[in-house]
């Protein structure tokens, strides 16, 4: 047994992670495990999948995975259809502002603000933008052809933008695919239905499953997964990675607690028995809120590379 | 302002309810509002959604949510993948098992025992078993058409059930259409991918959201939600109603938290910010496991109808 | 492998507890396993500890612990300050009111109404009032001797009560000797330290503990605890049932999360390393708010009795 | 409105952390405005309060609280009894090992070793070997006075340590208090008891409160309190700040949740209803694991001071 030091503060964050990993205990300990593994897998030439929900992408945090998308730490990206909607909303002009868990709900409603968490977005960062941005751009996309895989549609919204900070910007320029496989659920898929409704436009669906499905029958590869959260865009991921025999490396970070059943809150050893985990895998939880963790893993990460 | 007043334990579900919300205090507090609200919703004539996760149909808790469709407790549902997959899986004789959220998960994939928090889920009762049933299904209705929208195709796949106690089973029986904004995420949607590479099989992504836009553009529609974590099945039950002017009436039941910006654990008042709720509906949050909160809420809700 | 059924709603408590445990699954599972468990706790003579925190002294769900006392089913309370001070703030005729948590507290701090989550408390029903109403009684009882246990002084105030509902009432009528590990934490020692200023007046604390130790030290006695919550009552409980070889039965209520190290979220097996609980003991933590998933056991538990 | 600016990760945790106040979002932002508090705190001339569990006094931290007091950002401790079992048994030799939540408690009751959350604490490093330790002291202590207050009496332990990264050690040549409102509640609190049982030996229980008492009613004084986790250490800072009209600065770290009314999930803005913090106060709650939060603001604020 490798037993429990004390530590002090002093250094930088690569210093800290190592020492929350020898003598943090609890939490720390899983943070510190983490940014080994991610270091690992960075290293190793593996297909990293990242995962995330859409509400960080309202954050400042948008920056921050943009950010990992050009520093080439990520292969293939899972997440949802907000992601699309705030990522575009903001490369496009859009304004979020801070505000507060306890704002009062039917006051901010009157005056066409739009809260998300302490985050709050008023009506035109965000709606009718996306709307009037996206119509020119489906119709020149309706143009080259009538059906579109989700992940092309993306990637071509990207090669449109200018904006550094922006994850489809970073994506496109750099070839990572992004598959949201709840393309429909926002803003982003409720216009692509009002689009089709005077347009013999659409998504194929299968399209995206099929190249993940390319993806993950390679021959002799390996892969891991940031995921951040739970929810679809964790499943797709560990859902796929099963048909190869299950991730190589995997970090999660969440909130959620297993108790209930959710996938979620379900701990990574859980996928370990699906088969969508390895056995002899590299794997940590970390609980957590992402807009904390991820920067603290990233610092860390940066300064050991 | 009401006092608090001490309450006694005794008499039935609708007698502990109403205790509850007159001196319950705390969470029992909600869970008292959560049936007064469903109360009134099931007396009013609006159309009630109904989400949830997959998680819990892998539990006893099939066979509730397939007798409140029997009953008449709901309109429109929306879910994920998992719940098609777990609900054809037990339709067609598989068996699921109590476990432990302590297994040893590496003894049980090579056991080839799926772990499902404290469900175990033996692969000869899921995986396989649900490719062999699908497939000859899927041959019979490429045959009527080539392109299927999500709802019919799950529609399909309920009237070939015997089974009461299935979901899709009463659906289909009792005309309640199921919307699976992800349906590509899980065992059935992949079963879908593998039978396109060899049909020119396609999946209409976008009629399922036209019909949920049809649904909630209906004049002088009142709605009403009883969703059941969070995630995409919740999002997209308050997405599409934003577009009506918001939900009537809204039960959430939840464990997640909301510091940490998700929606899944975003309290309704958030909503009523985006106008994906009423300013002046009827609304509240139950924290709390829904494998407890929801039987509760029914079995008073059945006494007091 | 049991394996699990389908249920209904339908029945009553008694039902549905059941069914819950073979069926439940997650943590409706757990909650028919605590009834099962404290239903056999009550039929063995096994000394029965109750532990609670403060909160929800301040619900109706006081009225349904001093029932609990008044029902035998409690034979050792251990509980805080904050039990002390509500108990008789409500028994001296203090009202609380139903609130909520987003009220606006710099409003109500100016009202002079203090929030305890959703319940309002002001400040005459609660902090003036227990201090003029305990001066006399201690006057009084300095007279009989200088230097008082915390269970001897609990139990002289209860011997002045009348009311039904309160659990200091019922503990001091039913000779159910109530500790207090912290009980300088609040308004009640609080209201000791002023009193001792001009008076020569000592707690002896280690009397409550020589007490508690004289208990569990006895021959062949078989223990269990109902523990609600986490912090100083729960521990004070395991911490003394140690001292026997551990708990025979327990049952755990808590909101609690273990991966923070806390004692609070600890599961209840992490008891059983320290030898609290018995390695054969049956025991069972369940995960929810203890104003729900409290009158749902006791209301089974008392139609099975 | 303050808009929020995608950041970028880069620099030292100074940066970091100015970065979430600024961009972060969600969680971020409470920690950036948490060290911001904590840096005023330290400029102005208040007394500063930190109290927290056991728990982490068996992780690393050990040595990050004790660097604290070093370092001179305490003034006065609140905390458990466990925190004094732990601290002596570390500072007299007892070595705690990297564990595993998973772990068979079972098979570690068996072999000695006691878990707490992923750490284990061999019986050897632990029970026997306190008492040992501190029964010739208490002999030693027992000659000069038979009346002790908890705080006088834990001085007196830290006198005799030789461990810089002991807590005690460090109060103790510090001259910083540690009170402990439930000293009985451990290993500490029972040798006493045992002690007390062939001695005439008294702990005065109510000699603390009045030291806190006067401590508080000091005129002008300005207070700010850095509180980790709930429970009686949280409550005792903030119940005798209200009788100075409250604190006026005020850090919480907590995984607990409000919903269930406990204080351990209570937000600090709850506080403020009670007088306990200033209406016009700076505080933040933090949602996250301390062995995770605590070092990253303590970087941060070391780097800025």
């Amino acid at each position: 047994m490798k037993e429990v030091k004390d530590y002090k503060i002093g250094g930088n964050f690569s210093d800290l992670v190592d020492k929350m990993e020898k003598s943090g205990g609890f939490g720390a300990k899983s943070l510190g495990k983490a940014v080994q593994i991610l270091e690992t897998m960075n290293k190793e030439k593996c297909v990293r999948f990242l995962s995330f929900p859409a509400c960080i992408v309202s954050t400042g945090l948008r920056g921050v995975i943009a950010q990992m998308i050009e520093r080439g730490l990520v292969d293939v990206i899972v997440t949802t259809c907000g992601t699309l909607d705030h990522d575009l909303a903001r490369a496009w002009g859009g304004k979020y502002y801070h505000g507060s868990f306890d704002a009062d709900d039917t006051e901010l409603h009157q005056k066409g603000v739009n809260r998300l968490g302490n985050i709050f977005i008023p009506n035109d960062s965000y709606g009718k933008p996306l709307e009037e941005e996206m119509n020119p751009i489906l119709e020149e996309l309706y143009k080259k052809k009538k059906e579109w895989s989700g992940r092309e549609l993306i990637h071509e919204f990207g090669l449109r933008l200018e904006d550094e900070s922006s994850i489809l910007y970073q994506a496109a320029k750099n070839n990572i695919p992004i598959y949201t496989p709840g393309i429909t659920d926002g803003a982003f898929g409720t216009n692509l239905v009002w689009f089709s409704q005077d347009h013999d436009f659409k998504i194929n669906l299968l399209d995206d499953e099929k190249e993940l499905s390319g993806l993950v029958f390679k021959k002799d590869i390996k892969t891991g997964a940031l995921m951040i959260g739970g929810g679809i865009s964790k499943h797709h991921v560990i859902w796929w990675n099963q048909f190869k025999g299950g991730l190589d490396y995997s970090v999660f970070i969440t909130t959620a607690t297993q108790y209930d059943g959710s996938l979620s809150g379900a701990r990574l050893k859980e996928a370990v028995s699906w088969g969508k985990i390895k056995e002899k895998a590299k794997y940590v939880t970390v609980d957590g809120d992402a807009t904390i963790i991820l920067p603290i893993i990233l610092s860390a990460l940066y300064e050991k590379s």
